[in-house]
């Protein structure tokens, strides 16, 4: 028995964008709450509890028409993989997986996977971090629960890539019970960098993440620490708090995250807070209203505000 | 309640073709009734006469298994929407919407959205017009139909884009009933252009719509007129007749178009006829034959003719 | 009535790969058992023992999560084809259609359409052959069975592109009774290929095929001739003899083909062998381990050993 899903995600917004540093721009967007997607999944019962299962997953512009999140983007870059499950064993993916990091990150922040809101996000996957929320040529383990405890492993191949260095590697460990989630992620990159810096080795980065939601608030905390080995070597030091807080048929939202990089002698902190309410309209389709300021250092402040429409399907 | 749909449609013929001024060409072309497409659509009931809806509509070339009607196209081109419908207000959507100039060229005139053979799409779409079928960065407002009268309105960021001099517009009102169906549409196009004329500012149109079904004929007229303001402006005057003779489980077919274009002392008139016999194999399957006739002031007079099958799925 | 399916096949294996004087290369590979791909397909039936169909068939690399075979590829490249089909008189179809070579080459090998393993594969389809395994611009037409014997006819129009001097041509036909099947193809190729030799004018295939299943085992054998006519002529004679022997759920697969290339005074013969062994976890998923022995004259011996999942949806 096998049944094939069609499923995916439409988000626009109109506002004022503007990132610290750069001038105001009035425009339509994509994706700024979720990444637009379109995806195409399926499990295969194969008896005695194992099952397989595949998943196609392709990011789009619905602003512009474009698919992928950027004009060299692969199409299936959301993912790609065929994989065995078992109930008691875990479940093992071959081919284009999200990383374990990118699952920590979205996961303990009020924003979610906002590219366009989410201080998170935008401070490690458009920020400090070398490698895609996706890694190709990799293999991902990921555990069942015991106890409340789950764990999951990523390693890819660099295959000879120019400018690789090795193997990308990750783990994260899951504790939740009750109110409370915690998640340790520590992920390793010496391949798949779009631009290498001079002299890179690799980039390792850490990542501790906890939330605990109090039914009239969830509570999210973040830090991490992001350490590039290069001729020049990098480190950040990340930390997010935030909070949602449950409103009628909605949530206000709330996340403010630093990120403070040390680069040589330059030190380059960035401060971002949004602050938004998010209006669902059913269980798939919301509307959400959003203020973002972002500043960093010797830049100007940005102001973003944008009101918008996100449906799942 | 959510239903996702999958549908489009393959059109390929083969034949011999020519457009004016240029030489004979024996082939398998695609989409030359109607530009093969695939789409995923769905509509969510959100209670209260309340929808949410999303679009996402890809071309693809058959004869060479290639996306999009040309290399550089969007994947998404055709449309990618999210929006909310209400059975009072009418419908909002987000995204890449097609416009309401697009709309009205196809619809009154005996051969539709052919790219191939309709002299109306022909002379609008790949002649005169600036601007796409379908515009990035919109919001297109749809009303309900009120006493015969229905209307649409979109408009478009530019975004600060290339080229761009402001936002695009356009809007359009339509009045059917019974056998009648009349239509004014409007737009002004100010983004978005594939190569924008030296000091270009706007492109504006003007078209007027009729169609009348007397039962043995539909009858089909069209006026329009599209300024260019540029260091040289251009003016061109189109018209077309035609009409749609119902004839066993098919329809005879015929339309003939003009386009006079000014620009500066030049003027160039584009005179196309077409005609053809389309049979219907089903609601969704259908084959044609086709004669077009393509006349250009100071070139060689073009002959197509053409046999294909068209199926909708 | 119409009914539209979604279906497809992931593979990904994991090994150590090395073609005839290439270094070995550890990765995880798309698609080396069968290319992954999607595909939307549908049938409508016509009444009077006539349908219509449809196909749309995308290629997919699901380790990078690109799409196509390579980046050039059409997306739709796997089959984009609108056609009819009578039950009587056969099938017609118009697009992008796989050509009759490349299902005989498949249908006679135990690696089947295996572009990692199987050396009837290889040697034709990424060696001898110009003009890639689906025709653009083209008709196919495939007969009914008519007593053990059917035949398929693919022509496609060269529609004037670089470096083209003709249309191509291909027929095939087939005769299958109990246990024995064979095949005979031919193909002339004269547009469509990727570089065009010097003074190209045609590539001329001919290629016979058996199969003979004895139950205990399957028994294979290909020979086929492929002549280039061109400044410098180019002939290639094939030949693969293998088995597929079922044990378990699963089947032992052989197969040895050898190329031999006469290029003016030089000749370079390839040989490759493939043993693997194909485990069914279900009609629709399967795991697989293959060794393989690539050697080419004068080039260092090639070795390849993976383990693979595959799995149809």
């Amino acid at each position: 028995a096998q049944t094939v899903s069609l499923y995916g995600l439409v988000d626009m917004s109109v506002g004022s964008f503007q990132a610290a540093g750069e001038s105001k721009l009035k425009a339509a967007e994509n994706g700024k709450m979720t990444t637009s997607h379109i995806g195409f999944a399926g499990t295969e019962d194969l008896g005695g509890g194992l099952k397989a299962k595949f998943a196609l997953e392709s990011f789009l512009r619905a602003d512009t028409g474009k698919s992928a999140r950027f004009d060299t983007d692969a199409f299936w870059a959301r993912k790609a993989i065929v994989g065995l499950e078992s109930a008691t064993l875990g479940s093992l993916t071959l081919g284009r997986n999200t990383t374990p990091l990118f699952v920590s990150t979205v996961s303990y922040n009020a924003f979610g996977d906002s590219y366009g809101f989410s201080p998170s996000v935008r401070h490690y996957f458009v920020g400090a971090l070398y490698g895609d929320s996706g890694w190709s040529n990799s293999a991902l383990y990921t555990s069942p629960t015991w106890g409340g405890f789950s764990a999951s492993a990523l390693v890819n191949a660099g295959e000879g890539a120019t400018g690789a260095t090795g193997r990308n590697t990750s783990a994260s460990v899951k504790y939740a019970i009750a109110g409370l989630s915690t998640m340790l992620t520590y992920q390793q990159v010496k391949n798949g960098v779009a631009v290498y810096p001079a002299g890179f080795e690799a980039q390792t980065t850490t990542q501790l993440n906890a939330s605990y939601d109090f039914g009239v608030a969830k509570l999210f905390g973040q830090y991490g620490q992001v350490e590039t080995d290069a001729t020049v070597d990098v480190e950040t030091r990340l930390f997010q708090v935030g909070a949602s807080v449950p409103v009628g048929s909605g949530a206000l939202l709330l996340s403010h995250g630093q990120a403070r990089e040390e680069k040589g002698a330059a030190t380059v902190t960035r401060k971002t807070t949004s602050f938004g309410y998010d209006h669902k309209l059913s269980r798939r389709s919301d509307v959400y209203a959003v203020y973002m300021n972002d500043k960093k250092t010797s830049l100007s402040s940005g102001n973003t505000f944008a009101v918008g429409l996100r449906h799942r399907f």
